[in-house]
């Protein structure tokens, strides 16, 4: 059982009600994004994804093989890798100007969302590429642009992003490895990489290497690095590939999933100095990574979705499939599949509820990117931008436990069976553990969340969010059952919401360890809450449509039904979550760490 | 880092308090559990789980060989194993009829915790044997019992569970394999049996099969089976073995975890059929099943605390090892171990509240079965069995999430390290997977609480419980903060639970269907809130014995401050439990299954 369906009617739906696709449409340099393209675009994704890359996810998963500093990638990969460049995947999302498509970041998101839907390993690899096009594109010089961009847009060369050492994971300033000056104007790389995802691998002739690393003479700590680029291949001036560099692979990684994407350790001048040069300023490599690390933290979000959406298809089937004792209320000895069976009915509307709002809210903030990138007004563009930074470390940290919690679960609708690796269901469960690790962990997106994006702003750019919310809940009317159920549900989890943010910045003034020690909470509030009230939106869209006779009407009563189910049973949560903001933070700071 | 020490303070401190250890001591047939020979039995459990489980658990994940019909279990296991017997630690708890000590079932329990934390995979093995000890306790004949128990009292044989086949895991009804009379009294069986821990390996000579099985002539579905007890080899009169029985395994299970411990398909009957001894009554094969499955679930529960506790050992060592960054308030370049950041004391301190909150339940558990054996006022054993039978549901499911939990913030305290295998961190997070599904899923648990032992008692033994902790907390007084805190936050608590329970009494009136929807918000508002109140009674007695100046002061303080950690942080979670119950049923069931 490894097929996956992309949602491409949910996910339309969520871009056009939650991102507002339509509008962000008609801003300046989007006019691509007509609805009959989008449609278009997605079906073939959709295929892409159905029929390219879902069936060699469960082959991925034995893993590649490092031999002689070559990795090869399982079978499958190199081929559909390719014929993703060739279909011009890789370049949707980016600038014209060096052979992107420009299309809105929202429908990338979407699509990145099917591509880890179809493979979370295989979508990896063009995350990674991405991280590097964006630092290349916001620091790199013209040269570097047009030395890099257009094969790294089109996806015939890959990147990397090299942070990690062993002794500097979130702690980048510890960070040893060196540049020296070669002298001619260039930058010699020496030192070790770890975590590298897809450093090396066999997919493309040439791997361009994003590098954090001390600049010379530079300061001790975080202010002493660069951001340096390093290919496998050097380049000659013409375009064709020169002398191999000296950069190499040393070893991959035995992980608990994500198998199909090699996790490298990777030697810089082991023969004297990997040749590099320098992306933007020199000593402003920490601010330089963070520029594209917002849309990375946002990818990584996605993945966790991507995991989500077919760990639930995976058991959906299962549950379809798996006849097993009689439904209560039915005739004795009428056996049906487990599906009807209300426990399992629930783990699998858990699982829709999440996947759909975890969705939402990454849509909801891609669009919000859109608007800060290209709305002509400043001051809409600025107000976008707040709310994106807002919500980065939510979708990131939300979407990702949510990978797990569902994924999880999707384990348990399986039974026995969940824990046979051969059914599947555990693979979606080890691969998603990563996602709430890596691209800073979800306690560290907490941590940015709370410092940078409640206390440092004064809660201004939450408080409009809710001021924003309630307005919005207002008009929900008094109509029908469900509509007003959503209101009366989601008025107090959004007074709940201003609670929480009333203690973060009272203990932002008071003693910043209290709202570090609940920051884990608060993000949970904040996912919890925002996720059930574009859920909301998504009914109150889907009741107009509904009353206008537009549609589909089982999917959009689906669409309320879904709404109803996370304000009783995933919103219902935001309650503890408050108590533990609340109450939690002295209690945990007077336990002795010692003790632990 | 694969270094584990049973946590003997607090174990012997929850055996005292909360499982009423020298009360138990003074009922008739426990008197051998006095207060130096437990503590003695404590001391060398602990060296035996540290020096000899704990060293072969990683190695243990490299998993069994099968191979022609044989298993061979990973390097040590055997020889621990055998150490294990010849120590005596497998009599424990049996009855000294049959070579057993006797001992309460609270020590008991509180060893497999040990085991378990030493070596979950080493641990399954004496957990079926118990089970098919108790199977044969109860329902053998005396001819059986001599036959069979002694050596499996001991360890010398083990024995196994047969129940599931591929068509038949909850709905054991389904079961095909059939047993045949083979004219001279006793029985042949033929079919296939899946999911049999330990069902072929090389610890000892003989395996004990305990085997339920279709009876000739019996009705089709779950009345048709009888229990039957197929060895390896038959047992001549003397007691010494005799042919090879038609029992084999045909193959072992690839698992996402405790690969230490096999999982066989077993096939009956290839040469004509298995030599099967009936044990019990002819058709009573699903009831006398269920009497060992409380002990069996009680267990199972068990390994759940014993990986949280391990993982927990895990990540502390890891938080304590790891330096990385400064803490919030130190001076800058003044980088400590993770152990300080408040974000990964959030992650220890939850991980110790749901191990500590999920010992004092399985404890709590395993005092009232002792009461319930060996009490003589009969109605106070009967009332204690009833209390048994309503907490078991609680303590295998609300433990075993607890350990796929804890065991999940183990990987995210290791941050990247925590996804290689290497680390060894992952590995609990497989384990730990099964536990929740294996001898009844936890949805089959919450299913069980609610309607058999809440349903049909009316509510009688929860309304006494409640009751109970309600007069308890009346009695924690007003001196210090800590214990006004603790009854402040209990009592609303323990009111949440009443109001559960009036909910789940009220569908089981109006709609099953409305309690199995919420059968598993229920479930874990029943651990959240009995785990919190007994950490409470804990914080109580430590506080009694701080006022008479009795123990060690730094760990008594201890007790209260994660008594009012898990106050503050788990017990709030309760809130949205309650929500989800009250409002979660109606949402469910209106979203057709069809869609999901």
């Amino acid at each position: 059982m490894s097929a996956y369906e992309a949602p491409l009617k949910e996910i339309l739906f969520t871009l056009e009600e939650i991102a507002g696709l339509p509008e962000i449409a008609t801003l300046p340099g989007y006019e691509e994004a007509a609805p009959e393209t989008v449609a278009a675009i997605f079906e073939a994704a959709g295929v892409f994804a159905g029929e390219i890359l879902a069936p060699i996810n469960k082959n991925g998963d034995k893993g590649c093989v490092f031999k002689d500093g070559q990795v090869t990638t399982p079978a499958g990969y190199r081929d559909a890798y390719q014929r993703f460049v060739a279909d011009g995947w890789n370049a949707v999302g980016f600038d014209p100007a060096y052979g992107g498509q420009g299309m809105p970041w929202a429908i990338v998101t979407a699509l990145q969302e099917i591509w880890n839907g179809g493979s979370v390993a295989f979508a990896a690899c063009p995350m990674l590429t991405q991280a590097a096009v964006e630092a290349l594109y916001h620091h790199g010089t013209e040269a570097q642009k047009q030395k890099y961009l257009p094969k790294l847009v089109s996806g015939e060369w890959t990147g990397t992003m090299n942070l990690t050492e062993p002794q500097a994971g979130t702690d980048l300033g510890a960070i040893r490895t060196r540049a020296e000056d070669d002298g001619k104007g260039g930058y010699l790389l020496k030192g070790q990489k770890i975590f590298i995802t897809h450093g090396e691998h066999d997919f493309v002739p040439n791997i361009i290497h994003m590098v954090l690393a001390r600049h010379p003479g530079g300061p001790a700590g975080h202010k002493g690095l660069s951001l340096y680029v390093a290919p496998k291949f050097l380049v000659n001036d013409d375009g064709t590939l020169g002398a191999r560099n000296d950069v190499t692979c040393v070893s991959i990684e035995h992980k608990l999933g994500l198998h199909g994407s090699p996790t490298c350790v990777m030697a810089y001048g082991e023969k004297g100095g990997a040749q590099a040069e320098l992306v933007g300023e020199a000593l402003q490599g920490l601010p330089h990574m963070f520029t594209m690390m917002n849309n990375a933290r946002l990818t990584v979000g996605v993945q966790g979705i991507g995991i989500a959406e077919r760990a639930t298809q995976h058991a959906a089937a299962y549950a379809r499939a798996r006849v097993q004792s009689a439904v209560v209320g039915a005739p004795a000895g009428s056996s049906l599949p487990i599906l009807y069976h209300a426990d399992v009915r629930r783990n699998l509307a858990t699982m829709r509820a999440l996947t759909q709002g975890s969705r939402a809210l990454a849509l909801f903030t891609a669009g919000a990117l859109d608007r800060a990138k290209n709305h002509p007004d400043k001051q809409i563009a600025a107000q976008n931008q707040a709310l994106v930074d807002l919500m980065i470390p939510i979708v990131k940290a939300w979407s990702t436990d949510n990978g797990i919690r569902t994924s999880s679960l999707g384990v348990q609708v399986h039974g026995g069976a969940g824990f046979i690796e051969e059914t599947g269901a555990a693979q979606h469960y080890r691969d998603a553990r990563i996602f709430a690790i890596y691209e800073g962990t979800n306690g560290i997106q907490a941590i940015d969340l709370v410092g940078r994006k409640i206390q440092r702003d004064d809660g201004r750019t939450m408080r409009g969010l809710i001021d924003h919310m309630t307005v919005d809940l207002a008009g929900f009317g008094v109509q029908g059952d469900d509509l007003p159920a959503l209101h009366d549900r989601l008025m107090p989890a959004v007074q709940r919401l201003g609670s929480g943010t009333d203690y973060i910045l009272m203990a932002g003034k008071k003693d910043p360890n209290l709202g570090l020690a609940v920051a884990q909470p608060y993000l949970n509030l904040c996912g919890t809450i925002i996720a059930g009230w574009l859920l909301a939106k998504e009914a109150l869209a889907a009741a107009k449509r509904l009353a206008a006779g537009d549609g589909d009407a089982a999917f959009l009563k689906g669409r309320i039904a879904m709404a109803r189910f996370y304000a009783d049973n995933i919103l219902a949560e935001s309650a503890g979550h408050l108590a533990q903001i609340h109450g939690g933070a002295e209690s945990l700071l007077r336990i002795d760490p010692e003790s632990l």
